[in-house]
This record gives C-alpha cells, structure tokens and sequence, in this order.
C-alpha cells in the first residue's frame, strides 16, 4: 500500500455576533475601512470551521486520529468558548484583537495547535459565509 | 398545455445579531426558557431567506413574477434593514419582540405582503442554520 | 402503521442554453422586459429537476414508486432531450414557447404526465440556479 | 401582526446499514425488485432527516416549539435506535417490515407522534441520498 | 500569534452558455472529442467561480485584502464580461481557445492577475457543475 | 496565457455497509478504540468521492483529461466494487485492513494510481459524511 502522508478533517460550526472596528479610529475611518461590518450594534454569523490534520495513518487503527476525539477537543477549546457569544465583548483573545475572520482563523489555530501534538500538521478553514472564507496556513 | 398555479421562488441572506429575551422576565427564566440564546451580549445568524410567489403565469412573457425585480423589492423591504443589523437593537419591528425565526418570518411577511399585489400568494421560509428553519404560513 | 399518502423525489440535473425574448418584440421591448436572460447569443445554466410522485406505499415492496424506474423515465423522456441542448432551438416544444423557468416546468410535467399511472400526483421543482426555482403545480 | 399557522422545522442526520428484501420470495424475484439494494450483507447511508411541526406562535416566547426541545425528543427517540445501527437487524420496528426510505418514514413518523402534543401537526423529510426522498405525510 | 500565511477566498457566480469543439475538425472527429459538449447550437452552466489569494494580514486592519474590494474587481473585470453571455461568440479571448473548465480558468487567471499586487498570491477554482472543476494553478 | 500546472477533479458517489474493528482485540477493546462505529451488524455511508488529477493542459482539446473518461474509470475501478455493497464482506482489499476512511482513500488511490499515466499526480478526497473527510496524499 503507498504510504504518503494524509490529511483527516472534521467540520464543526459555531454562530457568534462581532464588529469589525479600531477603538482609536475616527468613525468615519472605522466605517470606510469595515463598511457594514462595522455596525456598532453588532451582526452575526453562523461561521463554519474545518480542522484539518496531517500524518501518517496508525496501522493497527487505521486512523491517523479518532475523528470524535478531535471533535471533543474542538468543542471545548473552542465551540463553549465561541458559539452563541459575542466575540468582542465575551471572548478574551478579542478584547484587543479585531475579529476579522483571518484573525479568528489564527487565534483558533493557536488554541488547538497546544492541544494536538506538534508531528501532526493543523490546518484551519473558515466560512464567515458560504461566499467568504479564509485558510490558515495557507496551502 | 396544462395550467395550474405556479410558484415561483427567490432565494436571499443577510446576516444579523439578535438575542431571545423577554425583558420582564428574570435572568433566571430567561436562560432557563432561551438558553445559549440569551446571551446578553448577543450572538449571530447567516439567515437565508426564501420568498415564494404562487399565482398564474403571465402567457405573453412566460413570467409569473420577474425575479429580478422580487429580488430588489426584497433587497430594499427586508435586506437594507436587517442585513449587518442588531435585529433587537437597530430593526424598529423587534424593539419589543423577540426575534425568533417565527417572529422575524411573520414580519418578513408582513413587511412584503403589501409589495405584491393581493392575487399573488405569499410564503416565507427563513432558515436560521441550516438545521433550524421555519416556513410561514404553513404549507 | 398510519397510512396517509406520501411522497417521493428524484433530484436529477441538465446543463442547457437558452435565450428569453419574444421574436415580435423590438430589441427594446426585449431587453427591458427580459434584460441580460435577452442576451442574442444565448447564455446558459445547470439546471436542477425534483421530480415529486405522490400515492400509496405499495404494501408488498414498500416502494411508492421505483425511484431507479422513475430515474430512467426521467432519463429517456427529459434528460435525452434537454442535457447539452439549446432550448431555443434543439427542444420543439420551445421553437414558439418562451423558455421562462416557469415554461420549462410546465412542459417537464406535460411530457411526464403521461408517463406516471393517473393515480399517482406529479409535481415538478426546477432550480433554474441555487437562486431561483419553480414549482408546478404550486403546493 | 399577522396569524396564521407556521411550521418549524429541525434536521438532524444518522448513519445506518440496510438491506431490501422480502424474505418468502426467491433471489431471483428479490434481485429484480430491489436490484443493487437486494445486496446480502447490507450497504448503507447517511440520512438525513428534517422533522417539521405546524402550529400556532406561543405569543409570550416567539417560539412554536423549542428547537432544542425537539432535537433531543429526535436524539432520545430515533437517533439513539437508529444511528450507526443495522436497521433490519438492530431495530425491532424493522424485523419483518422492509426498510425502503417509505417506511423508514412512517415508523419516524409514528414514533415522534407520540411525543408531541395532538395540536401539533407533524411531518418528515427523510433524505436516503441527497437525490432520492420522502415526505410524510405528503404535502 | 503566529504567523504564517493566509489564504482569503471569495465565491462568485455567473451563468454562461458555451461549445466544445475545434473549427478546423471534421464534425465526426469534434463529436469523438468533445461528445455532448459539442452541441452546435450551445448548451450552458452556472459556473462558480473562487478566488484565493494568499498572502500576510495587515496587523492594522485584519485584513489581508478586503472582500468587498476582491468581490468588486471580480465583478468588473470577470462577472460583467462573462455573465450572461456565450463564451465563444462574446467574449473576445474565446474567438479562438476553446472554452473548456481549464482554459476559463486560466483566463480568469490572467484577467484578475493583473488586477492584483504582485506580492499576493492567486488560484481560480472554477465549479463547471457541482461535479466537475478545476483548480489553477494546482495545489 | 500562464501556464503553470492545472488540477481537474470529478466528483462521483457511493453507498456501503461497513464496521471498523480488529478481529483478534476483545469486544471491549474494539468498543473503546471504535464505539459506535464497531456495531457487529454493519452501520453505513453515502461516501462521497472527489478524484483529483494533475498536469498540463493540452492545448488541442484544451483539457487536461476527458472529465467523462475519469469518470468511466472511476465507475469500473471503483463504483463497480463498492457501490451498494458490505466493504469488509464484499471487497477484497478489506478483507484484512480495517475500512476507516483513511484506509479506503489510501487504496482507492492505489487501484486508480494504475489507471492514469505516471505523469498526471492523483489526489483522492473522500467524505464520509459531510463533516468527516480525508485527503491522500495530503496538500
């Protein structure tokens, strides 16, 4: 059998209200950079993520990674932190952080790469929308 | 050529924050009654939003309803004024209604059914994810 | 077991060109009621068919309907005529019949009325894009 | 506001094995009627299942019914007898009733029926394959 | 946070009507390449159409390119030359290259490369169906 | 025209039975290690295939591949052998190695690896269910 290495991935979702906004900036800055994500009110998003993970297949498993392990793992470092929140105001790693979705990218690709040990590669993808995504790293 | 009513569908998002509350009740009843959807701080949805029109066809262009121009009375009745929207805070119909996917569905309705002229009827479907969604009024 | 009727469906798809004008009309007529669907050269979609047959469970089989056999009669009486054709021009029950996606539904039940066993209710959906969609008869 | 009934509705999805057949009769006669589905040792899907109720608003929540309600009714009910099982062989309603995406429905359906109040009206969606579905009762 | 780079992708959508084949071929040898495609008389898709760029986010804005400003260039230079038109009569690059998933997609490439700062990073994912499509450059 | 390497993919499907265990491991064993995937009777999947193909394109036909030749040899290769049956009782290359996901793109990948030419790279992604999937060999 080739013996390459594989990718497994695990789709979860999360639904989460934020703005996009520099506290320092004028609001008339803040609106022509954001646009209407920069309602101060807040909207929200039913964000869709996928973590991927790269190694080699456990030959006596079949398994590179138990997919319900990692979607335990998924969900307590980041779905009871994420989902039904208010990313701005309720999560830490925003409080000075804007919550663009190539930042939520990173700052959950953070949380999880600790949790996942280091000769497994991690890959996050993010859908803010079904038209706008992001994937960290990049491919 | 056979000749029963038609229905004709178009399909739109937008993207909102909203918190399910009702501000007479405790905390306590609140959670209790809304759960994770009463954060305080608000949480948010990529809600699709379907209109259906059923009547006859028009036999000289094979129309019942130009979708095209569904599309912009939907864009300026319903999306200019929810989408990037606080629904509780920002959309006038919710200052004292909850908007859960029932009621945000009935004031969608309500709002177009003045927009398209009586003999044509009138379906909502909302979907708050893609597991929860709710059509009004019933099929 | 409860025995009210049921429904089954078969989603089946086709990729055709089509033009939407009224040979009569000016050019100006033309584009302002159909607009860019008036293009002369024709543009095209992937075209989503739900073929919908309600009745009774056949209480020996189970089955309402063979859904391989319904896919076969969709295949011989629709998709051999349709796929990777121009409406307009391939397909004669459009040489004089505006291709609307409200038409194309009508003539999919017309062709396969005569297919299923009168006891048996047929409804067409038609996805003309993820967008727009017909349904006839209209629920 | 307007009052009229409105359905909600809830998706939930399992994965198990079946086999089509009827046991008195010959291969021959079963390998004609069930074809590829007729295989010995079973082959399987993925089902999806929406499960739609038909009521009234309760003015004082927004709510018809709590969607997280009726998931675990879904979860106690049907998922936990269904999912990752063999259906002719693990679930009893299936011992001498064949598991054609029909029937699946009808004892779905029967089986939900006693768990939600007689006011409420109930219908299921069952998805085999993303081509092939039922609706009961039908629409 | 680390720091490694981003991808940022936007779906778009136009629907176009296209031919398979190469003028100076006999019909049969067209037929034997090119088989359904070649319909004389055109046949259609709805394309979708993903751009990826790859590249730093700007620690100012979270960005690593706006996706209104992305969706913006996109339609200009792509949607608005290609939406709702025949690929082989209308759009000057297919006069003489066959309009296959591949070479849109490189067209697409070209067009939007030159639109782009040269630091990022470009890839076209170009759905023909939902079955069929193309990535370029390759992964 | 650019012209670095291009990747096709084609997008096919399959239904089967299967149980993930380790013939000489205790129930218990095989329980904790695969839980509910380790039903003695069989659970089931609708496996979703994407066949990925890479190299130049040609620039007669302008493809890289006949998309409806990959998918022949997809349907003989694979869908012939897995379509509608039990993968640890009906297929061979399973009669010793546990079919979890991994296992099944690694010797997917090997039966087509022999079909395309040595000098177009292949890549197979197989869903098992919309949110757990696998990529050989990884991006």
């Amino acid at each position: 059998m080739s013996s390459e290495k594989i990718t497994v991935c695990r789709k979860e979702h999360f639904n989460a209200a934020h703005r996009l906004y520099r506290p320092e900036w004028s609001n008339a800055k803040n609106e022509e950079t954001f646009g209407k994500c920069n309602n101060p009110n807040f909207h929200g998003h039913n964000y869709d993520l996928v973590v991927s993970l790269t190694g080699e297949i456990n030959p006596v498993t079949g398994y590179l990674y138990d997919l319900k392990l990692l979607s335990d793992v998924i969900k307590e470092k980041i779905l009871d932190r994420f989902d039904h929140k208010n990313l701005n105001l309720d999560v830490p790693e925003f409080s000075s952080l804007n919550p663009t979705a190539e930042n939520i990218a990173v700052v959950i690709y953070d949380l999880l790469r600790k949790e996942i040990e280091p000769a497994i590669a991690l890959r996050i993808t993010l859908y803010e929308t079904e038209r706008n995504f992001v994937i960290y790293p990049s491919l």
